[in-house]
């Protein structure tokens, strides 16, 4: 009896030191954890022209100071529309307002910062999002720094994809959305 | 004696687990932990004119493009007192430095980021912020995503509240400063 | 038998315990752990002027509205190259993609954003960095925020130190990047 206890408790004293190594080690391991929230979600800009007010949702306002063809220097500040599906014309779930600017003078290259504003039944919070936008890559992440409300104190990463673009007119960014650290 | 010791064991193989249960869940869970860290500051702005450079601690640096009547695209860049007290000509405490800038067509919204800079005898440090500053709610939060020196590594949240403001001139912003992560 | 195992686990217990303990307050303390990494990188930075596309890597996209004699609000956006040697026609480990502004009307001071993107054998992911560049400290901490790819999720600090400048055209930052958090 004595000794299969003595055996019970070396097992047990041997499980609970080999998880705490696992995660220790998964800490700094290249395998990526799951995420703790993952939603896709579309982002829509209608860049501001002239006498079109009624549909525009962003607005450049510097213009490129002839750092090579692609814009560089252009930054444009916006309240975008964020839909579930991919008609701009849909309820938005969410507003995504802040700026983008262009930033490379041989290729189209963008920088965002944005905060992704939800006010619906379903969430109520923000998230904080700043990263580089290497639009010739098909995907490209960029880093949750943060969240309020529902979203209190979450980070993780937004994976972007360019859905679609018409000119400089309107373009459709799919954001996969995965949240790593939640509270 | 042996039955009473493995009861014993059992009890505290339960409490282990149980531990770790709790533990994993709370960090999901809905309710919000207490800050390590909690203070309340007031920001001032006072925005450049034409010859009051005296004064001002605030300057626009682009010109709203004309998407909407609130100041769309309106950028502003500031290294702005942060006092304990509302009179802005209290001994600041802290600097913020950083930008805003005005986002909606149909109404009054910002986005701000910045660095609040301590450097006096209680505090040497920053602690860098961002978020969306939702001009028509009563309260808005935005996301403290890191800090140096004395906030080494802060994360945590601010809760902005519009104190006063003298047209486009001057205003004060209670700024409830709570760090979640402290090192 | 039974009593020297009844010692054993009362040991046992107490060092589950007073590991708890211990690592509950490393939590929060004012020692700062140990880098789970550390690298030290050299960024060029060279402002375009009229006719030297060729060269430059950043471009002003304000002029400074006259606050001060320091070029408080000149917002820069740049696209810079990143190497480990102080020379910048070394090649460029990774490119640094972001914007700073000046922000101070009685000295130079300035405020950057920016996302170290990394595409070599070596290292391939971003990291994300915001904060103040005191210009009047020899050196100035700013919050790593975030990471992507082989920075998954990294926070950490990275501490400026002006290398050189070349009055308004060339100037050259010490990066030392400290993370503390790597998964």
């Amino acid at each position: 009896m004595v000794s299969q206890m003595k055996s019970f408790l070396f097992l047990f004293i041997f499980l609970v030191l080999s998880k705490t190594v696992i995660s220790a080690r998964s800490k700094s391991s290249k395998s990526q954890p799951k995420p703790c929230k993952n939603f896709v979600l579309y982002y829509h800009d209608i860049m501001f022209g002239v006498d079109d007010v009624q549909n525009a949702t962003s607005a450049a306002v510097t213009n490129p100071p002839g750092l090579g063809n692609f814009k560089f220097g252009k930054l444009v500040i916006f309240d975008d529309p964020i839909t579930t599906d991919k008609n701009y014309q849909s309820e938005p779930v969410a507003r995504a307002q802040g700026f983008y600017f262009y930033d490379m003078k041989n290729d189209y290259n963008a920088w965002f910062a944005y905060t992704l504003v939800f006010n619906s039944t379903q969430h109520k919070g923000t998230l904080n999002i700043m990263g580089a936008d290497l639009m010739m890559e098909k995907s490209r992440d960029l880093s949750v720094v943060g969240g309020t409300g529902d979203f209190f104190m979450s980070r993780g990463i937004v994976t972007f994809e360019t859905d679609t673009f018409e000119g400089a007119k309107y373009f459709r960014v799919k954001m996969d959305i995965k949240l790593y650290e939640c509270y």
